[in-house]
């Protein structure tokens, strides 16, 4: 433990010092490196996907149960698809050395501000191995170092494919120590890391609401997390009752295990009788299974095909990760707001509406990160959106707030031309 | 100090529920708000010339030093300043709801981020009590709700200043609650307000560099703090002498009290027998005493109308705040460069020069909140840089970095405009 420590220690300090010189590197460097990664990913399959067959037996052995495994797990098919991922990362523009706001002052001054890395990240998460290429190529395109630190579960993978990185970028000759790679699981090692302020200037967690609470409440440096999606999609009055039902089952249905999925679906009483059972219908088809208030209820209780069950005081605010959803019948568009306010978690929240008037409220008013109007929360995503690859989706109004991209990865500098100006 | 926690936590409660009003609120209303706190500062000045005439007595009683006595002090002229800082505020442009980066997507969806306030704003700041109004009037701006602790010798001065703001706002219709006060002083009441994460989304600590750190050691939320300025000016091999030699001066003599004041001046032995003796006379003749290395000291020395000691180690990387500089010859750029990494605090550093490349290499690489070529160290500030008023100057890369005015202060959300759409 102790020596587990001071090696930690030791790669802050290494990663630290690469840091400042990856801050000066080129675009040009910096792609080459990303090119020789998505190579070197495909030539060195056989080592990767061996390490990663260790993994597998050991959790297999273990009892690890059967999702976890599927993510645990790689294959060419998923190599090739995290090789091209790191193209795409290559392919974005550099977000360092952009000069933004520049401007001349009376006194002559030109003064703007200068797009910079972070300088250290750091990166703590589980399972799935992809993250160690996907962070580390964030990382570098945006001029910072990396610290990853993966799961137990994963290691041999995560080291192997580690290794193939650090390889890959020395040869288009990114400074060594530019990613550093923590082998010992010991998990008193993340306390740890979540001390070195001097080293690290930023934790991403990726992982479950434990972990990510953990290093929220511990870590001495900032962290961006997002954490929980509690996502509402509220059915107003006068939405298109077809849009109402495409928008509800794409959010739910699209992709249910992950944070911009639907949660609870809020529905006007004009237009519940209408449009609940169109809805539920198409949801129940998906083997949906609906957590309804009385009023939804007495809708729809009258249908046999559907799985339903009352709602219970726990289903607001849940973020279900699977086929189920909460349905509450509002009566106003301020009480759809006021349930949001209470039971969201900022993440991404949609109003179906034709009114103009209740979608600008519901822009203005709700406070997530991601607020729609007629259009599905599943879009809440930095590909999606046009950012390129995601680092994660922040949740949390300091320094980024949603989907965070390469260029949420940095910082600025004031930069000032001047020409012998002294301050009067 | 039960009851104190207590009271803490209602206050924390209110702000948040006013800070969701406020972040709707029309430039207007802010504006007008902040007109009204100018005219009351000054309309009720008797009641705060009392107050402040209190809290001074008992500090002078309790045996204050006299620069701390003058911060603390109010005057009828002080309240005049104070209360044109609130109309430059209300000048500025409102942050709130500006929209940018908006784009449509190949499916149609237009998004962009519109920009919101963080929330609720803490203060903890020590005996200035202009911090009072400044910090309500710049957080009012902003569209944050703010909970203000001042230190305990300026209690009453900023209890009158705080009742003050608080009526005026009203006036106006800003939401009562927006500006909370916490007149309990108990030293435990703000680690127990650096524990409000669920009220309190960024801490604002104005004060010396113990209260700065204790906040960031314990705040359980995001801190924006500056604290140290170790400003180095570069004089490069090719710099102009006179441009040299004064703006050395104005970066040491000009207010060396404040953060972006020189601390140490590093200069290119080629230039160093020429220049020194020039500007160290001029230093003199304000009273500035040189830390001198060996070097600079050789080229000193014979000058007995100088102030001179020999630099320990102790003088490199340290912030005088006072008529105190250190001088070292460096043999090159890199050398200057290293001394900065290795010495400076992130606030402010300048090169003096006229060789083009060695101006590029210094903004490139020196990791500071402000790199200037060619001008004084004591432009570092909100107003100098056209921001408006400042909230204080942040030598952290998160969030905001250099001078903070009120788009500061803001974070933002991505909204989205669909018709329909679902992701595929």
């Amino acid at each position: 433990m102790k020596s587990g420590a001071k090696e930690l220690e030791e790669k802050g300090r290494a990663a630290r010092a690469a840091s400042r010189r990856m801050a000066c590197l080129s675009a040009e460097v910096k792609n080459k490196a990303l090119h020789n990664v998505a190579a070197d990913i495909l030539a060195k399959r056989e080592e990767i996907l061996a390490a990663n067959q260790a993994d597998y037996h050991q959790a297999h052995t273990s009892g690890m149960n059967s999702a976890m495994l599927d993510r645990l797990m790689l294959s060419p098919e998923r190599l090739a698809a995290i090789a091209k991922d790191v193209l795409a990362v290559a392919a974005l523009p550099d977000p360092v050395g952009e000069v933004f706001d520049m401007r001349t002052l009376s006194n002559g001054l030109q003064l703007g501000r200068k797009r910079v890395p972070l300088g250290v990240i750091g990166a703590i998460y589980e399972s799935r191995p992809n993250v160690t290429v996907d962070i580390s190529a964030l990382c570098l395109k945006s001029g910072n170092a990396v610290i990853l630190r993966g799961g137990r579960e994963a290691v041999h993978s995560n080291s192997a494919l580690a290794k193939v990185v650090q390889e890959a970028v020395a040869k288009a000759g990114v400074p060594e120590g530019a990613v550093q790679f923590i082998e010992n699981t010991d998990r008193s090692l993340v306390d740890e890391m979540l001390k070195l302020r001097q080293y690290i200037d930023l934790i991403i967690p990726r992982g479950g609401a434990g972990l990510i609470k953990h290093i929220k409440d511990n870590a001495a440096m900032p962290v961006i997390a997002g954490g929980v999606g509690v996502c509402h999609t509220y059915i107003d009055g006068s939405a298109d009752v077809d849009d109402a039902v495409a928008i509800a089952f794409n959010a739910k249905v699209q992709r249910p295990t992950v944070c911009n999925a639907l949660d609870t679906l809020l529905v006007h009483a004009d237009i519940a009788k209408k449009y609940l059972p169109l809805a539920a219908a198409g949801l129940a088809r998906a083997g949906v299974e609906l957590h309804c208030d009385k009023r939804a209820m007495a809708i729809l209780k009258e249908k046999p095909s559907l799985k339903l069950k009352p709602a219970t005081d726990e289903d607001w605010g849940r973020e279900f990760l699977s086929l189920v959803a909460a349905v509450k019948i509002v009566d106003s568009l301020d009480e759809a707001l006021e349930h949001i306010e209470r039971y969201g978690s900022g993440h991404s929240e949609a109003i179906i509406t034709q009114d103009y008037s209740a979608a600008m409220r519901f822009l203005n008013e709700v406070d997530a990160a991601c607020v729609y109007v007629n259009a599905s929360t599943r879009f809440t995503d930095g590909g999606q959106f046009g950012l390129g690859a995601e680092v994660g989706i922040s949740t949390q109004k300091f320094h980024a707030r949603g989907p965070l991209g390469v260029k949420e990865l940095t910082s600025y500098k004031w930069i000032i031309f001047g020409s012998g100006q002294i301050r009067p």
